[in-house]
């Protein structure tokens, strides 16, 4: 076994410095991209207007003396805190609330220490806290999936009658339109929008249960203060204090992968159209930090190349989809998490509820980070449409067997049309010949279609891609009238 | 490397018979419990109805002869059809759609053969059919879910005002009511079938695309069959064909991995209530197939006793809830599995469609069978009051610390209150005497009381749980009250 | 919301037929081929021959009368039983031993009852019988795997100097061998087995335990009678019974889980080579149900082709690999519900135990579908050369601009060199041209390559693809050798 | 849709400040306690470590000047790179090792230059400082889970005749020893240890393997210089590159997952031993950081009590166990993702390579963390031998009803005797009796054991608990003899 170097640093039973813990900055660029916030410094401003909240909520009711709610207010700024401190006093008792209102406690006047914290339990101000981070999450990540989606329907308006070859299984097979694609990804990106947005509006929810969930401390007032809260928060106010009933979260959790899911599909596809094989879309320059023209040399400058590769100079990788793909892979993981956390012990949870905290940030930031990542991919996508058209022209043909074997099945019956064209397209394959050379060309084909009374002419419109299209322009149609639909009813509620 | 009696029966790239298949029978009792149909059968149903269906849209749309509907429908019955062969057969096609409409079309007369799966591909079918499966087990799964509910809701106005000691991390914590135990479950399944209702009422979907999503081969007829075929089926219509847009299914995962989280919690809390060392709380004799009386004696016979252990004739098992948690242990990494494969590429996927199949069955059926489970063990439930006094009794009124400390706080400060009552009960715990005692009886203490004008009734009252429930009435009140208007919306949509 | 035809059949609280739960079958062909046994009939025989061993154990250890152990393995056959009512029996227990074992009592000699489960609990015969159902699957899975690692291997060897394109982030990068690859696959394949070997040879073991681990009902002959009952079956002996130490359980799926993902990459791989952009390989018939000559047609018949689509004549879908990515794509989440299932309460546990069982068949069975999938598909993989040259031909040149920009890197120093080439790179690629005729047809570029004495001979040297391949095929020789040694290993211990 | 205060702070398509990303520290004292380091410095550190080994490797292979080592190795530490900017500049391309190699050439002379980096790809650094983590996290790992085993060995030699209740389904079963449950968690955590110890010495491995897997940029002497990166980082040297090949990933997951499981089971035991209401053990007080004396005063300090709560003053939480839960509850889902992520693409992948990165990070973080509160809890563990002997008296003989149906069973036949001890045990339970007063009280009973010839001595024998506890004894023995056996053949490879 070799130990050489390699070799463990520290004994047993120790505790880690801060630097040693922090995280979440090497690898930001790809999966903490975008406006969600849900690093140390967001928790503890979280938390902090949770208290402060508390507080005026308790002054309001009476609870507390005049005052008391704008002295925990101010001195509930981040500043004053050392998250590095509160994050090793979390191991004595399992979160670092405790810790938090003590220091808080510490930094209001005398007369509205008792203000401060009244009432909550640890978990009440962690919970509150999640949702406030998940609202404002949830605002950011709806405004980038809705920047997508007007990108894909801009694309989906622009490339409406453009048509390329459809593909399934990853094998060609018959006609579309890039139009229709990018309807695909708009419907699925409004799809997306609208639950995260049904969760934002109607199942986070201020969590505010004292020590059980009676409130008992609060003697008969916990209701009033509880709704108190949460006017001051701008939260829904649930029936009850749900320590235990996680439903909220695996909600929210849902949607997010929802979301997540939509985007990685998305960039599944980019990443498929910009081989270099098909290359019929390409990632535009993006805005990232350090693509401003000339930092891409090669001049040992501090900026690598958008897309580049530090060995091959030929290289242009879709790095927005495989940052996207990055993200929405972590997702289901995170998500299986948060659903086995549901199994929560009584009144409140030993770990199951622990569980959820880091896995929840994880899952909002990395949801962001591709959406955020999708909105400026969709924006800039380069579409090839001399590509798509030759693709679909070296195809020769095949893609409309389909449409071919139809024109038979009618004069022919079904099984005889198939047989045929299935014999011909085999037969085009092998040879490299268009389809259209061997079912004409080929004696006892031709004989056969002639005895049927299928004409040349229509053999040869019927291998018109343009005339085998079915509903694509009316699908395209109907995505961008939803999602105008869908606009207009989000700006209404927005 | 022992090999002896063990050893692999078959060899390399052999096809398994349907009996090696055949599975979900010998653990049935357990994971498929209630009247969600998600086997073979019911699959092979489901595939025949969508096939049917739309033979009578295609005639609907003048796309096929008249009767051509009647007599596909009428074809179109399970008992026609072989599951192993279909099984076996969908290995040269990776799905067993190919098979079946070749099968269906053979038992058609041959004016009708031409309405047999036209204008479909594979997926239209299996995903129609999945969504028919699910609308049916949903359908199941509320009714289920609300039969549990209206049990909580009357365990909750019973038990309204009986005290119960709360627990938190698994450690006794401040009096609470049972009403209030069984109305967070209440509120908790509410919620949950709320969820499940809204996928049912609006996130199922017909799937109706062709080959690549154009419905090309239906010409421009494409829409209007689509929505005939909606029609015929009661699912709603959607916007465009979703073959690689997930985003439903996801849904649909999330709600039944919300809904088993649910349920989940629920058994959690009844395992942990009807620990010997609890005994809050007992299963009822339950309604099981050979649960008659007698049935469970050692006799020889052939059914075991509900709840038995086949070796210690004493134990009770609580075995509801113990079926519940393993049905809804196996959510969450099927929930991943079904968020992972919203990854398709392109127009229809390889591999990520095909893992979602018996991962969804399996989702409706685990949440369907908790369900079914829970609906059974809350009507049942024994609860055992007389225990949860003598428990609450044997904390000798340590639960209400924190009530003293707010007794004590207004005079002593908070800080030294809480020590004072801190040490109080530190030293109760040891000497295993009541804290009342305690804080009257040790001069150090009854001193500083005294000094505080704290008198001997003020602490007596302080430490009667009655007078600690806070909001716990209320709170009860309120998650009936939302129940009552669940339920009158509810009756009112379904 | 649209209900019509769609509602639930069935009411609350009522058990399902063993028709409605069966299942397995109609998606069998695609997740359950190969030799891998893991359903009910399979559970049943299983069980059975753990209790006859237990009763021969019994027998040696003189716990039982002589005769009692050929009594029970006589009566022990699952024709005896009927997995319908064992399985709605288990409702009563939570399990189906309890019914089980009563009905194999009634089934021996009166002087043989007693040697029936005696000194067990339901867990010692289900935790048995799945370790013998996962040493059988396990032994067809190595033998799998080893079938398609020879294919591999034969892959390496035949096209060990056959050039293709190398791709990275699914872009061209530089040149690779398609020996490379499948020693790639070859090696990863090996790894696999090792690792499913290790679990077969070392982790698997018999558990009984009694009651609660102590194996209290039969005195001081339990140790005894455990390593009895682990030489009957052919399984190690634990140090101790393991009823909630599942580390065991969690490694044989991580080793699935490990084999399964390699196939998938695999999987991965040949649906991308196989694309109609790509053609690089194609997938062999197969040797499926069938797939005989003349099944394929479309006339009717109930077989479909071999990857056929029923509606697109042309299309040759890559179904081997496709279902081998429906398997594994279903393999993580179920890996981590038995991860999750490992927190086991005291002596045997309340759920998690319970969600185990069909969890660990399914990863049997979908990574023994998985593995004899792919068995089938290398041995029949058809590479096409032709198109690997092609392929890379097409690219011009650009593939070995790295190549240029080392052989430049020497004079012109690394950054200018790699801008030179990117420059070139950028310019051929917008205009169609070889990276040849850029470099040394631009007189700018040439300019510095005469400057720098680089000359014409040189630079087409280094865009030879063939003096481009590093390591390739000394990487190929490593990995047959490996494979070599590890086959001879494997004979030693086998 | 309440907005109110909640808003999002920032528009679409704006990267986060390195403040913003920073995560990891506000938990940390839960999540990321001990000595494993994953954190944005370890990555960096090792990234560094890589980098300079490569360059160090070069020049032993005679491809770099002499010197070009050791100057490398000077430039390459943490001080000197700005992990803020690093992390920023990935995003221009997917990672960071771009920007930290351009950043390291400009802090090495201009002689070195070319002996940064040459012949890698970015996957080759990441991946072998990740193998370089993973070493070291192991051996911190391997010590504390060693450090547990001790800690769990004494307790099983201490209370090897402890006798206390065993627990099956949370329900009272038989009695086993304290010892025996120690020796179980002995056995686990040793099976733990061997398996990360066996990944560490064999499965990691370096990575190297240039663009495309063939080392083409160093021609032919890419393995030789494989061979001494391999040696100087003391990491083993794997067959072939293994870019897409993540086994050994999944492997490394899979074992740190099977750790963290037992780590869990022992957690939850603790958890349910140490409830209010069982009382047999209890967390000792811990070396958290503030624990000293004094420091868990209410008096505003800002260390708040260690297992404390904030508002119930004789709270005393199991926050090791709790921890340990709140770590391992996240593992199975993290599992998933690496699982899922080894469907990689061709030489390397878009996206799946990605998503492991943070995630192997957290796995081995939260395993460690684990294994710390582990080592901690089962050292300073409190052993309740009183309440053992109390819960197991107020059982009143039930959990011997197995053993007294054993001694009937001779004469009255199984099934008799199962039923009569069924009744008594059934009647004691109502009548709040011990098994005796009913077994030998009751006329109808007594009759029954009189004509069995069966005495009072007799039923007062079979109800004593040391005379039911089979092998516990030899079992405890057997757990520490093989822990004996596997630390010195641990110490010997060590």
């Amino acid at each position: 076994m070799a130990r050489g170097p390699v070799t463990g640093r520290k004994g047993v039973v120790e505790t880690m410095s801060e630097q040693d813990a922090s995280r979440g900055v090497m690898f930001g660029g790809v999966f903490r991209r975008g406006g969600v916030e849900t690093g140390d410094q967001a928790w503890l401003r979280a938390m902090l207007e949770v208290e402060a909240a508390l507080a005026r909520a308790l002054e309001r009711a009476g609870l507390a003396p005049a005052g008391s709610g704008v002295a925990v207010t101010k001195a509930a700024v981040p500043e004053h805190f050392d998250v590095a401190e509160l994050g090793a006093l979390a191991a004595l008792t399992g979160n670092p609330v405790p810790a938090l209102s003590r220091a808080l406690t510490k930094q209001v006047p005398r007369t509205a220490a008792g203000a401060v914290h009244r009432g909550a339990t640890s978990q009440d101000i962690v919970d509150t806290a999640a949702m406030l981070m998940a609202a404002r999450g949830l605002d950011v990540i709806v405004a980038d999936v809705a920047a997508a989606a007007r990108a894909a329907a801009g694309l989906a308006v622009k490339y409406r009658s453009t048509i390329m070859i459809g593909r399934t299984l990853l094998q060609q097979a018959v006609p579309v339109t890039f139009g229709l694609v990018a309807a695909g990804w708009l419907a699925a990106l409004d799809d997306a929008a609208v639950g995260l947005a049904r969760i934002r509006a109607d199942r986070l929810a201020v969590q505010f249960g004292g020590a059980a969930g009676t409130l008992a401390s609060l003697d008969d007032a916990g209701p009033r203060v509880a709704a108190l809260l949460a006017e001051e928060l701008g939260l829904p106010l649930p029936v009850l204090p749900w320590h235990t009933n996680r439903l909220r979260i695996v909600e929210l959790a849902g949607a997010l992968a929802g979301a997540a899911g939509t985007l990685g599909k998305i960039a599944r596809d980019v990443t498929l159209l910009s081989q270099s094989e098909v290359g019929e879309v390409h990632e535009g320059p993006g805005s990232s930090p350090g693509s401003s023209p000339g930092s891409s040399s090669g001049d040992g400058g501090s900026s690598p190349r958008r897309g580049g590769s530090s060995a091959m100079p030929q290289k242009q990788n879709p790095v927005a989809a495989v940052a996207i793909l990055g993200c929405t892979k972590r997702v289901p993981g995170l998500l299986a998490t948060v659903a086995a956390a549901t199994e929560q012990e009584y009144q409140r949870a030993a770990g199951a509820w622990h569980a959820e905290w880091e896995t929840l940030a994880d899952l909002l930031s990395l949801t962001g980070s591709a959406a955020s990542w999708a909105a400026e991919l969709l924006s800039g996508l380069t579409v090839d449409t001399g590509r798509m058209s030759a693709n679909l022209a070296a195809a020769k043909g095949l893609p409309l067997a389909e449409h071919v074997t139809s024109l038979l099945a009618g004069t022919l019956g079904r099984a005889a049309a198939h047989d045929l064209v299935a014999e011909a397209g085999a037969r085009a394959v092998s040879a490299g010949l268009p389809l259209r050379d061997v079912l004409l060309g080929l004696p006892q084909s031709a004989e056969r279609l002639e005895a049927a009374g299928i004409t040349a002419e229509q053999i040869e419109s019927a291998l018109d891609p343009a005339g085998y299209l079915g509903a694509a322009a009316a699908f395209v149609d109907a995505a961008l009238a939803a999602h105008q639909s869908a606009k207009e009813q989000a700006d209404r509620h927005g």
